[in-house]
């Protein structure tokens, strides 16, 4: 049996490769997908969520519609880099299965109370409010998560300003609350995404798996590279989401540092910044709940996306 | 048959006059009661919300128990005005009904859903937290209640800081929510509500109606009035929570003011503070989506509470 | 012997009033007019200064230029009210005094030390930059003047925001410092000034002197009330500045509150407003250097500016 | 002929070594030292000046005594850092030219205008008050001065802060004003002196020279590791003010990049923060004033500092 994983995501073409690799990975069991407003807007990315997993045959994975904006903020979207559709430049199949009921909050609380006590991990690769919708609404939730391993932030890397990155700026309300939640908290943020770049090589290595999903994979990352290029100053695309479900598979493919972190609500220029505190010694997890991601094993990072991918057939 | 209300309190003194008054006017249908940590703990407040009720012999009324901290800042709770136990000063009945299951969020997305449109008004008296999460969580809410009438703020006048009130100061982030949504929303501040003064000529009203709920009352007046002085400078105590419900049973107590109105939530002097523009003329309901209350018909207030009071028995 | 003031200044027609009322009563004794960028850009303001002194034949007094820019923010002009020479309306005469040299802050400050101890007011009309790098350049000037009497902020009225004022707002850093030194400070604020409207019946009055200066006068508000009709919703102009002048001849022209009053200088909707806590007691001027300007004698103010006028001819 | 250099510092150990390494090296024409309320306070840190110049024979260098507090901040000393006289370990000679008159802000705009444009170049190595209120005072001197070259902030480094350094975090807003006038500004931060770090080595070096004044820099260098392993968690301290001098001398010693830098003087937790951005292409010095200090040639930089201690003799 694999860790139980809530995928909380807003697809988005590397929440797409997230998604396909919890799927394509024994390691894992994807109980349910939940969407949030982010990169597109909830109907655009919860259609994706569902179409992806239709293409990857997965019907048995519930999906659930959360929030539709940030708490405070005005919603932003990244159609620069996600187009129009949140999923540009391959073609969709249209879900089989019908969207589940039920709001993606209530799911995730039900989800994790039904369940034993530290086995449900939490995986949000979107804006945080779903989660900290459900934080805030039962808070017991917060001790009975096994953990939280999220794509967002940046110790020293930003997209969305000079300092802070997409999915924590767009709501920084909902960021501050789950990073002062206690669970424990893993940051998978640009400083270790930036160095899941998906190169001309790589992608060789998908499209040499001959199956239509390389294809459609294939397909995604023409589109995000061209949008990288030309928004973002990059040469190949970093892939970002697909790091956080590669850390639950094998912890050592990523090297983390502890450390405290906290999200910048008042700021002008620093606004929804993730602000580690690098000072002094490393504290122990008994003292710090939250962790950075610093460095990825790029080559064994790829082969489990090709393994996963190769795998759903 | 009465106006449809449902009382998001924090009971709190004033907030038990609120529920008395709300039970004790035909002008009104108290559909439930929901709660929230404000005045005193969550637990507290919920409990003595269902005492009250029980005082009045409303044990029709369901209770449900909300958010128990503020969206984003520290609880901090008012425990020189309402005592140890939010409702200090007197005896509480011991609740009959058990406190009813599903969380307040909820039950108000539901309540508001099940009911036709417009026919649901929403009377918060306590920090804005659980209104804001129905909001966020049901964005559906927001069209479909008929209004929402709430103590807190103040356009001239503070109690929590220099220019800001308890309620809007404890959860401002949430505040900001829900002044910023659409629907209309009377604002009743500490303008409004220190013209409520439960004098002793007031008091002794109450306590010749000879009633044990009369005496009841009249006890918490009694601590409430010595609450004030001690901490606040007031010769007899403003009895906030229940100008909002005297306005639905009879808006010609209360003048009121269209103006643009939004709370602050990046001030250091000014955090809280309900910001309203008064410059210019005044707008057109359908210019601008809130109002504050500015006039109190004293003596016509007092006379609905008393007699709300003696109907009750 | 009249009680020495310098008035730091942007002429501005309310300025120009104040510039008059001090020279043409006796009971001041104007040592210096000294200018900062505000309702237009330094160059004009100090113009504009040395033109109405010229117009009133006032050539010994000294016009010392200051700061050009607030303290932190872009310079915001008020072209809106004052035109875009700032004293739109009428000829403004050549002045026939060279301007003085020496930046106006370091003639502030060697004006205070080498005369004696409290013996020199300092009136600020505009911006508190000249006045709040004076007070960093020399702190001894804090202890060393006698009084504060400045035209700015409101603490329940705005007209640059919601709840600012122009003069606090554009250099609100340069509000915080001067409003936080220890010096007696008396804030003449737009809840005073908009008692001090020039009606057409105050106009008649002017214009009956018959003199030259009268009618440049009454040219001056006749601009003054169009811009306040076309852009404040004002039917008569208010004529903020000299009210500080008025004070300082008859102090019983003005009622004020004595409250401690802060400057918000990072809020979003409450950057620039003067905090006025009313909380309480009124505290003693032992315990509160600030006070606020709350009541105007209308009449006699306006007696004491057309007396100013009539004297000087 | 040297560089001519007017050193704004806050002596502080490693601002005893800047004026050192200044006085040593014929590549540098010191104009004089002007002093800044920072590591202590400005009585202090002025006589630590004066006695720094004292012992290396200096005494044609003049001292003016500039601002004693930050422009809006409580005053906030390094006394964990550089103890109770700022410049505590070592014996200070009594300086024997009396402290020269005029402020250090007159004096430092009347230097500048009175040397050709483009000769002059500001070297702050405290709290950057003075030079904001130079610029603010007289805005002719940015476009007269050469260049301006700071020991302050960091960009991925704080001290003060999790992200913010001392000089810019005591005062924020001075730092904001010196940042975003147009000169060409070199940040010489945290992410640079961090690797100037006195080794025993080094100090085994500096010992060798066997003079009196090599003596007292060991002993200054003594209780400032000491300092830095009780406060900092460093095994050697960061001898951060003389990086700029050497910058000076040998520009190759540093590498830098260009990049926007501006502070944060709103945020919570990243107040005081110098926030640059490296998104993009490195822009040109047209496009982009200010450049950060990446990498130290540390052996080469030792190499300059022992030189000049052995020139003075």
């Amino acid at each position: 049996m694999g860790k139980k994983i809530i995928l909380d995501c807003d697809p988005g073409h590397d929440d797409a490769v997230a998604i396909l690799l919890a799927l394509g990975n024994p390691a894992i069991d994807l109980l349910g997908v939940t969407t949030v407003g982010g990169n597109q807007s909830l109907d655009k990315v919860t259609y994706n969520a569902r179409a992806v997993l239709e293409k990857a045959h997965a019907v048995d994975v519930p999906v659930h519609m959360g929030c539709g904006r940030p708490l405070i903020r005005e919603p932003e979207a990244a159609a620069t880099i996600h187009g129009q559709s949140g999923l540009d430049g391959v073609e969709l199949p249209v879900p089989s299965r019908p969207l589940d009921e039920g709001h993606a909050v209530n799911w995730i609380i039900d989800t994790i109370m039904a369940n034993p006590p530290q086995t449900i991990t939490l995986v949000p690769t979107g804006p945080l409010t779903n989660i900290a919708l459900a934080a805030r609404l039962e808070p017991r939730i917060v001790e009975r998560v096994k953990e939280v391993v999220l794509m967002g932030g940046g110790y020293h890397v930003g997209n969305w300003s000079a300092v802070a990155e997409f999915n924590v700026k767009v709501d920084p309300e909902a960021a501050h609350i789950v990073f002062n939640e206690s669970w424990p908290l893993t940051m998978v943020g640009l400083d270790l995404t930036h160095q899941a770049l998906c190169t001309p090589a790589v992608q060789r290595r998908m499209e040499a798996l001959g199956t239509d999903l390389a294809s459609f994979v294939s397909g995604l990352m023409d589109f995000f590279r061209a949008s990288y290029r030309e928004n973002q100053d990059f040469v190949d695309p970093p892939v970002h989401d697909p790091c956080t479900v590669a850390y639950l598979i094998d912890p050592t493919v990523i090297t983390t540092r502890r450390c405290p972190v906290d999200v910048e609500i008042h700021g002008d220029l620093t606004l929804g910044m993730t602000v580690a505190d690098f000072r002094g010694a490393e504290p122990t997890p008994e003292e710090c709940h939250t962790q950075v991601a610093v460095h990825l094993d790029v080559e064994r990072f790829w082969d489990l996306v090709i393994d996963a991918i190769r795998a759903l057939g």
